[in-house]
């Protein structure tokens, strides 16, 4: 028997992105973002939804760029506070004691310390109501090279931060199954 | 040092959604989708992309309606399994053993045994490229009464699927740190 949790926004699970940009005055800028998640494959495109008082947001207009660094576990204070405290006020970047790496492919910076990251040009924009949607093309994957691992990525290694529908950000766990693989047990026997 | 892994559809972590429709005869459907996730606050909206040739498709922009079902880890095999087949040819709901469920409030059937879900109202689309993204109101999320939690989720409880940049489904792992409240250690001392 479900009860009804009433219209809210809830997914399991979320992301918590990283999304970095250069600001109207250059300075390199950082904000955490569980609204989001890939949405095509050919042009592989990324959404990340951003409010716009939010200072990440004129960045990613000024610059028609923005990056999503992937932060791993280790990182959760950090992750945490670029989404409580506002460019605006704050320099992130160096109050978390973090690395703005510039991309040589987009006008805009991203996190040196996480293992994975996904620079973005800037494809199409559209106001939803209380944010707005940002689609970027993701122009490259960088991954450290530990990280990477037979042309994908090493989960263990990555160790991604999962945001819950809890209020917490949990670790990722062991892996259960294959996918594209798992299921072809359960295709009818002709 | 960061390697180039190319331009290419990644995102840690991703989800594994049971998208629910009811098909151009009525009946119910079930697909997995891994590129979505919330991409509003108010309103509360949640975005999936489907191509156009999926059985799914059709179903969505037929009765304006979906569902977002949250797999447990335990319902591995049979979330991979409704990701490779199609609905043209299969009841997957039935070959899976899965139960469709009709919403009393859109026209989409949810999936049964998975212990969270989501009865979405299409709000818009747009067309992306190889996918169109499917952006659906949230009218209602509705939980196992075991798994709600003062009126948010137990995720040990709803114990959701992830999907990795490995190819692998993935359990959720232990809570790591609190939520707009690990990150004020780092505000600078005024």
């Amino acid at each position: 028997m479900k009860v009804s949790l009433g219209a809210r926004t809830l997914a399991l699970p979320m992301p918590a992105f990283l999304v970095g940009t250069y600001d109207a005055n250059g300075r390199p800028n950082v904000m955490t973002a569980a609204w989001g998640g890939i949405v095509c494959s050919e042009p592989p495109l990324v959404a990340v939804s951003v409010r716009p008082p939010r200072w990440t947001h004129a960045g990613v207009l000024k610059n028609k760029a923005f990056t999503v660094s992937f932060p791993p576990a280790r990182l959760a204070v950090e992750t945490d506070f670029a989404g409580i405290v506002s460019g605006k006020d704050h320099d992130k970047f160096k109050e978390a004691g973090l690395t703005a790496v510039k991309s040589d492919l987009v006008e805009a910076p991203y996190v040196g310390e996480c293992p994975v990251v996904a620079e973005c040009r800037l494809h199409a924009s559209h106001e939803l109501g209380t944010h707005t949607l940002f689609i970027g093309e993701i122009v490259d994957v960088k991954a450290d090279r530990e990280v990477a691992a037979d042309g994908g990525i090493d989960m263990r290694k990555a160790d991604p931060l999962v945001f819950g529908a809890d209020g917490n950000y949990h670790k990722l766990g062991p892996r259960v199954a294959r996918a594209f693989s798992a299921g072809k047990d359960l295709k009818p026997k002709s």
